[in-house]
């Protein structure tokens, strides 16, 4: 079955917005065995719109699309599908009755441009939206399927998995894909290609491998008739990567560094404090995005200069020695943040973000260190000179070695 | 004159990767006098690429396309066009030396599927690219230009700047588009529409108005034969917007909250000092994307509980009295980070950032306080509950307020 995204409004081809949401909705097709042909933005322009429907209609099966529900006059999504299949729009009376409630419920009155959001052509259904004004439409059409979704991802999301997803998954039951994503640090492309080199080139189950901010991801991707039978084709490749680098895996699927370093925390009732120069608050950033953060953060100190590093602890013997930018200040300041904020874990990273050179050293020569319970760890590394590829790549590895240390000092 | 963009690469279908070119090229077309008619994501297909490619020269004078121009057999742009346009590719020896030499200069000899990246056909003509090895292609065919660019964004961006934009300059010189942003916090979009309302509706010059995590931002477009003219059209209603949302305004075109922050504190040559609870060191990170950051903040800390409040300087009184999360702690904290890294400006934030309550406040509720050189500022307000949310709304309010107080403090 094959799919075709339209992301829809004016705003988007202004460069105002970045679509989002089509790259989103690209997630969400391979389990249900929907192949994407294609991800379109068009502008509020009716006769643009209603030639991608058409177009779309000749060449997929499905066309999911996102904005354009609104209450305005640029809001034209409902008249351009209306246009392609030659169908009129009526209004639904208990449509406008729930909108009417929905705005006194605010203590105000329905404007009367939202009357449009009541609208309905006798190919489609409305699909409930749960935060916001506008319903979706699920249009049936000489076997062809429309879904039209608010743009706001956050009342787009919610419809896709309660009312969009269910739906399809009863339509497409001949293929399901199943992918499990592997997350490593630590090892070259290279090396884990010369490791796992078997496994690639085939096609099902498919292994692909991507190299991102925190590491290189390998993604096996199954096909089959039933989710059982994909699952078993995945199984010894996953097994075989598992054996094979897994000292250097860190995370599974949607796993993130500070969700994997937060969860293997949360498991020991253990706590966390950070001391961060150069990734100035990166490293804190990211630790504080996981909910149950304020169970294991202890908290951090972003130290730029040397009066900030004395004042939080770090021996002035250690400065004078070595200076602002060396594995010795970080273990320093890593045993600082462990010891002054009582936390069983002291994580700290130092090194040169720019614009200039510090003590003779390039930009994006960092330090990581770690202060255990019982060890301590410390890499250096070098990474591309711009300024937010060093926050991210330093933090990151920052976190995947906090949580190997956790789960070596404390696992069985 | 009309343009559409096409970004390629399956990779951007398979959701592994969100297109940001797209969008960014969006924003670099208005000044030129292009008009976007669409943007489209197509995977390393070689028919659907090609279908683009000819349904594109169809209906638009430019195609700009980004990805799908390295040496692996997925990579098939120049193909596409090639069989779009029905030309046939050669080698171009010069191209296959300069590329033998980027290999050799790195101490490598060039793989052999390299010397795709050195095909030509009559109607394109080479762009140079001084980031990478894939150089771009300028293509002219029946009054219609196509424009190849490499798919990483650090070195397709140079090569706009460079080789694209100059030579479009050339080649639309009838109409020229000119924009201008101007940024608001503070004030209601729909106090501003008020206050300023008969300036929307006008088709030349435009004002569009726009809710953003950084508040309402305001854009003003103009269009004229010239240049000049465009800045004439625009003058009187950026004048008007001045003098009636002045005491609003934070911020110009791609100005940031840390970046205008960071550049009154850089006039005076002043310092700042944070202290952060609920947002976790998204306002220290912030502040630290700034490359010049480094001449004006003093350090940071994230204090999450009582004990790290307690050891950063805030009186034991003040957490005893008025709790975790109050203006009064907020305040105690911005002074307890001015004096104990010895700023001239303390910016402190708390408040409730979930998943439960603290101190029967709801989730959203947050403090900004700020210690100035004389005065002190304080703000409170509620965001929606969610996490990221909560975090960008009261840092970035933190650092336009932050920014406002150090005008007033110390300018004329």
């Amino acid at each position: 079955m094959k799919a075709e995204i339209l992301s829809i409004g004016t705003e988007l081809l202004m460069g105002e917005l970045t679509d989002t949401n089509g790259s989103w909705i690209a997630t969400q097709l391979p389990p249900l065995g929907i192949q994407l042909q294609g991800i379109s933005i068009v502008g509020d322009d009716l006769p643009a719109l209603a030639e991608a429907f058409s177009r779309g209609l000749q060449r997929s099966d499905f066309i999911f699309t996102t904005g354009g529900l609104g209450p305005t006059q640029d809001d034209l999504t409902r008249e351009a599908v209306a246009a392609a299949l030659g169908e009129t729009p009526t209004v639904q009376r208990e449509v406008v009755e729930n909108l009417e409630r929905y705005f006194a419920g605010r203590g105000m009155t329905m404007p009367a441009h939202n009357i449009k959001q009541a609208h309905l052509i006798p190919s489609a259904q409305f699909v409930r939206n749960r935060n916001g004004t506008a319903p979706g439409w699920w249009v049936e059409s000489d076997g062809k399927v429309i879904v039209c979704m608010p743009g706001p991802p956050g009342e787009m999301q919610p419809i896709w998995h309660e009312e969009v997803a269910p739906r399809l998954r009863e339509l497409v039951e001949d293929e399901v894909t199943i992918t499990r994503n592997i997350k490593t640090l630590g090892m070259s492309e290279a090396a884990i290609d010369e490791e796992i080199s078997e496994f690639f080139g085939h096609e099902n189950p498919y292994l692909g491998i991507y190299s991102k901010a925190d590491g290189i991801h390998l993604r096996i991707i199954a096909r089959a008739g039933d989710e059982q039978v994909a699952r078993e084709m995945i199984t010894p490749v996953e097994a075989a990567i598992t054996e094979r680098l897994g000292a250097y895996i860190w995370g599974y699927d949607s796993d993130t560094p500070e969700q994997a370093a937060g969860q293997a925390l949360s498991e020991f009732g253990l706590t966390l404090a950070t001391m961060e120069s150069c990734s100035g608050g990166f490293l804190a950033n990211s630790v504080t995005d996981i909910p149950d953060s304020a169970r294991y953060y202890k908290g951090g100190v972003i130290a730029v200069n040397s009066e900030m590093l004395l004042a939080s602890g770090v021996p002035p013997l250690v400065l004078e020695k070595y200076g602002l930018v060396s594995p010795e200040t970080a273990m320093a300041m890593a045993h600082a943040a462990r010891n002054g904020m009582a936390a069983d874990y002291g994580v700290a990273i130092n090194g040169v973000i720019g614009p200039a050179p510090i003590e003779d050293q390039p930009v994006g020569q960092v330090y990581v260190a770690i202060a255990g319970r019982k060890e301590t760890r410390e890499l250096q590394f070098r990474t591309p000179p711009r300024r937010i590829v060093i926050k991210r790549r330093v933090a990151n590895t920052a976190l995947t070695e906090l949580r190997k240390l956790v789960v070596l000092e404390n696992g069985d």
